[in-house]
C-alpha cells in the first residue's frame, strides 16, 4: 500500500507539532512537506526536540504548486486570514485540505465582527464541510476542504449536541463555562502565559465575546433545529493540555434519560466515551489522545442539566481531529494513527 | 494594651495552620491554646514547619473549662459535628467563638440532608450570626457565636449579593460554576488529591449536591428578599490556593451599571476590590491575603451577566475571615493582622 | 503471526497501568492476565479510566499455574519481597519474567541492609540478567528472568556508563544529584505526595541512603572495571513524570571528546539520544516515551564533567524498558510497541 | 517616629514588586519613589495588581537629584550595567543604596568575562559592602552602598560558609547543584519560561558558566580563608518561587558535628533555621518569607557531606534581604517588615 502523502503547513507551533507527532505513528500516511514561514530552512529538531523521527528534516516554505506535487493532502495550521487564501488555492491545485484555522467554519457575515477581516472568497464557505466527524461523518468523506472545529466547540458540541437533537434540553438560556489548559494560547511568548503568571491563576477571558461563540451557536442551532444563543465564558487554568466545557441547560429529563441519549448517540463513535449518569468528565483521562469524554448530571432542585465534555485541546481539539478527518476523507480507518490510549498520570 | 487571648482549636489542618500564621502577625491578639485531638502533645513545628514562631509550642487537648481560663476567644477548625457540640459549650463557659465549620450556618432542617446529622441544639442556630462581615458587620460585633462562611459562599455572596439587593439581576435560573485549588480538600491524604492525580486534571464534583448550596441560596435569598435557587457546580483545578466563582444571571442592566453597583456596595469594605466594568477577577491576585476581588461583564447578545468573585480559600475563604470576625467582635480594627498585600507571583 | 501472551501482575499501580497502556499498542503482544491482589475482581476501567481498551476487563488474582496456562511472559510490578518469591515460581512454571521490582538486581548481601529482607533464594540472583538493554542486550535475549533496572539507575548508567568504560572520567568521588517527578512515589496516597504539599516543594530525600545506590554503584563498577563509589541524592520536584540525573565527575577530557564517546556508544541504541557537546537533557522532551537523553558539559575551571541523563520514570525508567526487554527476550523488534514520539508540550 | 523614606528604582519587575510588597508592611519605612523607565507614568496597580496599597501611585522616571530630595535610601532593581552608573551617583547625592544587581558584588576583573561589560568605576567596588547580613552584619551598618547578594550565592553561602570557616569540609572539589523556581528568570516573556514549556521540565542551564559562580567562589574563599573553586550547575524546575542549593563536599566530620556547627553559627541569625542532623531543607517551608533553611547529611560510605540551603529567591534571595540590609544600615530592628511567617501550603 502506498502511503497518503501529507503536507503539514504551519508546523512550528504546538498544533503543527502535534500533527507531526501523530502522523509519525500513522500506518498509512507520511509527511512529505513540513511547512513554515519565517522558520523555513531550520531543522525540525531544533523547534520540536521531541520529534526524533523528524529531527533532521527541514522546514520549507513552498508555493502551492510545489506542495501539490508532493502531497495529496494538507493540514493547515496557519493564521486565520492566511488560511482563508491558501486553502482554496491548494484545493484548486488538487490538494484536499483540512484547515485548522477558523477561516471556513462560519458564515461570511461572521468574519468581520468575530475575526476582524472580510472573508476573501465566501463561495468557499459553502463548499467547506465542518469537520466534526461525530456529526458530519459522511459529508466529510466527500469533501475537498474540511474546516476543522475549534477546541472549545468540539468539547461543547459532543456534549450538548445529542441532547438538543433529542429535544431533551431547553435551548433557551444555556451557559457554557469552559476551562482550558495554557497550550491553547499557542507557542508565542506572552506575559499572561508565563509560568510565574499562570501558576495559581484561574483566569476568565473574553467573557461573551470569544470568537468560538458563533461556532458553538451554529453547531447547537443545527442540533436543535432552531436558533440557539449561549453565554460562553472560557477560562485559563494552570495545566498544559485539556479542556473541560461545563454546560448548563434547563431540562425536564432525568439524568438517566440524558445519559442514555448521550450513550446511544455516541455508541458508534470510536473516540467518544459517554459516562454513566451522574459522572462528569475530566480531561486528564484523555490527555495525549483523540478521545473525548462526555457526561451529564441533573440538579433536580433547580431543574438544570449539567452536561460536560472533555478533550485534549491539541488532539481531539485540533491535530487529532484533523487526522480523523483526513482518514475519513481518504477512506482510511477512522482510528488510523489515533488508537493509542491516553497518557496517565 | 493587653492582647486578646485566642484559642485555635483543630490547629493541625491547613485552615488551623493558616489561622496561626495570621495570628502570629496580629498586633493585638496572642494565641494561648493550640488545640488538637490525636496530635495532642506533638510539637507544632513538626506539623507546621513554616510556623517558626510556634515551632516549640505543643498541641493540647483541653476541656472547655481549661480553654475558658486561657482564652477570651476561640477559633474552631473542627469537624462539623464536633463543632456543633463544642461551640455552645465554649460560649456558655464565657468564650466567644468563631466557628469555621458548617455547624451554625444553616437552618436546622438543612443538617440531615446536607451534613448527615441532626443538629444537637437548634436553639443555637438562632443565636449564631453568619459571619460575612461585608453583609452582617454590625451584628457580628455583638455576637458570642459567629458562623464563619464557607469558602465558596464567600466568593459567591460578595459577587452576587449587592447586585441582587439592588434588583439588577433576575433571581431565577442562576448558575454558579466555581473553581477551587486543591488545599480546599484539606490535609488528609486521598488518591484524588495526590499530585500525580491532580496535575492536568479539571474535575467537577458533587454537581448540584455540594453542601455549600443551601448556604449560598440562603445568602442570596436574603440579598434578593425572595427565595433564590441556584445551580452550583464546584470544580477542582491544579493549584494549591484560590477560588474563582463564575456566576451567571439574566440581566437587563449594562455592565457599567452593574459594576457601579458593586463598587458602591463594596466601597466601605477594606477587603473587597470591585473591578471596572468588563474586568473579571483572578484568585492569583489575592493569594495569601484576606482580599476578595469581584467583577462583572455582560454578554449582551444573550442578556446574561457574568459576575465573578475570587478569594484565597484559606484566607478570606476561611482563617482570614475568621480573624476579621474576631476583630469585629472585640472592637479591634477590622484589618488588624490582615493588612499585608497578597504574595505575587 | 500469533501474539505473545503477556501477564501483567501488580497492574493497579502507575507502573502496571503504564505497562498496560504500552501493551495496548504493541503489534505482537496481547495482555492475557491483568493481575492484582486486593483489587481482584474489580473493573480495570475503574482503576485506570484512561485505559479504554481494557475498561471492562477484570483484575485477577491467579495462582502461578493459572498464569502459566495463559501467558508465555509476565511483567511483575509487585512489591520487592513478593517478587522475590513469585518470579522464580513463574519461571519454573515456564513463564519468562521481567521483574520490575528490586528483588533481582543486587547481590544477596545487599538485600538486608538496603531492602530490609533476606533474599529467599539467592541462586536466582545469579540466573537473573540485569535488564539494561543498552548494556546487556545479548544476554537479555537468552534470559528467563530479567531484573528491570530502577528508574534512577537507568538515567545514571546510560549517561555515565560509556564514559567510565572509555576511561574518560575519574571514578573517584562522583556525585549524582537526581530530580524526579512525583509519580515515582507511586499511587498510594501519602501526605508528602499530596498536591498542596508538593507544589512549590523541592525536596531532597534519603540522601546517601536511597536503595538505588548499590544498583548504581554496581552498574558503574562494571562499566569502569573497578569498584566505584558514588554520592547519590535524589530529590522530588513538582512534576508528574520525569527524571533528570545530573552527575559530576572529575575529567581531563574536553566536552567534545566526552560527547563523542556518548554519541558513539549510543549510536546503535534506538532509544538513546546523545546530545551535542555542552547541551544537557530535559525529561520534558522524552515524556510519555521510551526515549532517554544524555548529554555532557565540562566546567573547565574546576575540571569537572557534568554528565546528565533524562528519562520518563514510568517508561524508560520502568514499564517501557520492561517491554523493551520483553521484545529482546522473544526476538521481537526492539522498538515494537515503543516507537511513538514523546508527548510535548 | 518619622519613617525612613525609600525609593525603589526598577519597580516593574518581580523583584521590584516584591520590595514594594514588603515595604508596604514595614513599620518604619515608606516608599516615596516608585521608579521605572519605559513604564514611567503608568499606574502601579496596572503592573502589580496585587499591590493594592500602591494601586493609584504612578511609576516615575526621576533624575538622581530628584530622588535624593525625596529619599534617604534607595533599593535598585535595575539592569547590572545601569546600576553600575546609577548607584554611585545616588550615593554621591546623599542617598544610601542597596543595589540588587550584580554590579558591585565582584572584583573589577570579573566583570568583562562574567557580565560582559567593563566596570565604569572600580573604586566603588572597594567601597561597596557585600550585603549578606549573616556574614557581614557590622560592616553593613556603616555602608553607603550595599551589594545585595545573588539568589544562588545566598543559599549556598548560608549553608556552606560556616562549615568551611570551621574547617569541617575539604575546600577542594565541591559541587553545587542548585534548583530554582521560574520567577528567577524575571518577568520578561520568553519561550523557555512559558507555562507549557516549563511544566514537566527539569532544565539544567549555564552549567559551569553561570555568573553567580565567581560570587559563590569569592564568598566561600573568604569563609575558608583560601581560594575555593566550585562546580556550579543551576537548574530550573516547575515552581514559581524557591531555590534549593544542594552542595557536596568531602568531609571527615559526622553529620552531628556539622549540624552543630551550622546551628551554632546561625543561632544569632533571626532569619536562618538550621535543621537537625540528617534533615535537609525545602524552599516550600520558607515561601513568601525572608527565612532560609540550612541542613546537612553525611553519606558515610563515600565520605561526602550533603549540605543544602533553601530560600525564597524573591525574598531572602533578593528583595527581603535588601530590606534586611536597609534595616541594618539605618539602625532599625533587623526583622522590621520581615517578621511574617512563610505562606504554606
Amino acid at each position: 500500500m502506498t502511503s497518503l502523502r501529507v503536507a503539514v503547513l504551519g508546523a512550528t507551533g504546538y498544533t503543527g507539532g502535534e500533527a507531526l507527532r501523530l502522523l509519525a505513528g500513522h500506518p498509512a500516511a507520511e509527511v512529505t512537506v513540513v511547512g513554515a514561514g519565517r522558520t523555513a530552512g531550520g531543522r525540525v529538531g531544533d523547534t520540536h526536540p521531541h520529534l526524533v523521527p523528524f529531527a533532521d528534516r527541514r522546514f520549507e516554505s513552498l508555493p502551492v504548486e510545489a506542495v501539490a506535487e508532493r502531497a495529496e493532502a494538507a493540514l493547515l495550521a496557519l493564521p486565520h486570514e492566511e488560511s482563508a487564501g491558501t486553502a482554496p488555492a491548494l484545493v484548486e491545485a488538487g490538494v484536499r485540505v483540512v484547515d485548522l484555522s477558523g477561516a471556513f467554519r462560519l458564515e461570511a457575515s461572521a468574519y468581520p465582527p468575530w475575526y476582524g477581516f472580510e472573508h476573501p472568497d465566501p463561495t468557499w464557505l459553502g463548499k467547506a464541510v465542518y469537520g466534526l466527524p461525530e456529526v458530519m461523518g459522511e459529508q466529510i468523506a466527500g469533501a475537498d476542504l474540511v474546516a476543522n472545529p475549534g477546541c472549545y466547540p468540539t468539547a461543547v458540541l459532543l456534549a450538548l449536541g445529542p441532547l438538543l437533537s433529542a429535544g431533551l434540553l431547553e435551548p433557551e438560556g444555556m451557559v457554557v463555562d469552559a476551562k482550558s489548559g495554557i497550550s491553547g494560547a499557542g507557542r508565542v511568548p506572552a506575559e499572561t502565559t508565563q509560568y510565574a503568571a499562570s501558576e495559581g491563576s484561574i483566569r476568565p477571558y473574553q467573557a461573551g465575546v470569544h470568537r468560538h461563540t458563533p461556532e458553538i451557536e451554529a453547531g447547537l442551532s443545527a442540533a436543535a433545529g432552531a436558533p440557539v444563543t449561549v453565554t460562553f465564558v472560557p477560562h485559563v487554568v494552570p495545566t498544559t493540555r485539556g479542556i473541560l466545557a461545563t454546560c448548563y441547560a434547563r431540562t425536564r429529563a432525568a439524568a438517566d434519560t440524558l445519559a442514555a441519549a448521550l450513550a446511544e448517540a455516541h455508541d458508534p463513535h470510536p473516540f467518544v466515551r459517554a459516562l454513566p449518569a451522574g459522572e462528569l468528565p475530566d480531561p486528564k483521562r484523555v490527555a495525549g489522545s483523540n478521545l473525548a469524554e462526555v457526561g451529564v448530571a441533573v440538579d433536580g432542585h433547580s431543574g438544570t442539566a449539567v452536561v460536560a465534555g472533555a478533550v485534549d485541546n491539541l488532539v481531539k481539539g485540533a491535530a487529532g481531529q484533523a487526522i480523523q478527518n483526513l482518514n475519513l476523507m481518504f477512506g482510511l480507518p477512522e482510528t488510523a494513527g489515533l488508537d493509542h490510549p491516553p497518557v496517565y498520570p
